[in-house]
């Protein structure tokens, strides 16, 4: 699978008055992640929408466990791949590390969504194209990419 | 168990591109829904920290499933309740409806935490304090406490 | 001048490592409180854009004075008018008290905004509505609406 | 005065159903730009606050102009610097540029803020130290320190 990496650093308003990271921004980070591995595979957000007719790929599920807190001013690191393709659903796993520490780990499922055709105003779910699962599955073209 | 409501309007901002609530606002929401649960316990946050010489109840999991989604000017109502204690955790359980639908629900595992006496810098999971387990299992003040 | 009224808990998430209200949440909340205004006046968010033909009413400008801090636990209440109306924008005044006193004061310049018609992909400024200025205005019926 | 350069991407979570940033965003991005610039002076956040006995620098005034809209997958370069030091105070502009044009303009009025000597839950203003003033005026040490 490719697997992509993003960088970033801690914000003083990421944290709570416990001096550590508001637990949801590692949520908002993980959208950012998924973001940064599309693009790794050669599909930019801001093409994919309109080149593949879907409004998102909105989550069915999450789940985290946070195992190590950070604060501001800590770099992170996260490493992002598709752990396992289903009709017109994907999950992905981002592990977040400190250190070299894994430090966050999650898991999304998300759904490949476009307008439905019989009511544009409600979205319904749709098949995962064969070109993304291939971009996303391509190892090489990851690592390429990544910059 | 004591169980708390909480009703609150989707803002625009809450909402993405595909008119949909970006996903980390729930967990946000999670968060708001715990604190008002503590608060019809009769333990209000900007107290419950300085009494029980804790600096926070940062979480160790989370889940989460998405079911309806929701956008801006929608009304949402959770319901909130300790699911199980352990010795200095405890699960939550959250659940977001929208118009009588259960829309989301998550499940959040919480630690009591104090500064390490050893290194007051770093954090140190304590035990779960019985009169907070009490309150927080008592069905009847929770119900008069609920504004 | 039409008035509306918003009342909001500060939470454990609005806060920084300082233990007061991270600034950017006030121009959040700034947000919610035109929203709010321009239910008062009968025109809810989730039909405005439709029934107007507009897509929303981004900022030019705004300012914002913070005069006394916040922290979680705290009620906040928001009072927010209009106060002045030009061709295509018009500016908001919010006033955010803490136990009466005045704790943040700010400004928004807003414009009314639309599709291109000879781009669809571009924005446009449009002409301020007659309706939407009258209803802005009507001191009687904003006091009716606030809930 | 020294300048600091930061640059981003505009993630999807960052826009609102407009397809635009969600206000609100630029001003979380000039506190994120200030702590840049600080970085930059050779005066980390992470110590900052410890080493100069402050708690803070919160801001008692901002102002933004909003002249380009900017939408997901768009990259933001900014450009920060001190425009005036008063006596406990001092004034920073970030100049937000998306393809070298002016994007989003915005000026904090921050306070050096520390805790009241007298009252330890409370806040109070205090001299800024020269120490701080001079790192932050140094245009040689800026440019060196920018990553």
């Amino acid at each position: 699978m490719l697997i992509s990496k993003k960088r970033w650093l801690v914000e003083w308003g990421d944290c709570d008055p416990a001096d550590i990271v508001f637990y949801p921004r590692y949520l908002e980070w993980f959208d950012a992640c998924t973001t940064a591995l599309f693009k790794s595979a050669g599909l930019p957000i801001e093409e994919l929408f309109k080149d593949f007719g879907v409004v998102g790929i909105p989550l069915v599920d999450v789940r985290a466990r946070f195992i190590v807190p950070s604060t501001y001013g800590d770099e992170l690191v996260a490493e992002s791949q598709v752990t396992e393709f289903r009709r017109s659903s994907f999950v992905l796993r981002h592990q977040i590390f400190r250190k070299e520490l894994l430090a966050v780990e999650g898991f999304e499922t998300r759904v490949w969504t476009g307008r439905d055709p019989e009511n544009p105003t409600r979205l319904k779910a749709q098949t995962l194209p064969k070109e993304v699962i291939r971009r996303l599955s391509n190892e090489r073209g990851g690592e390429a990419a990544v910059p």
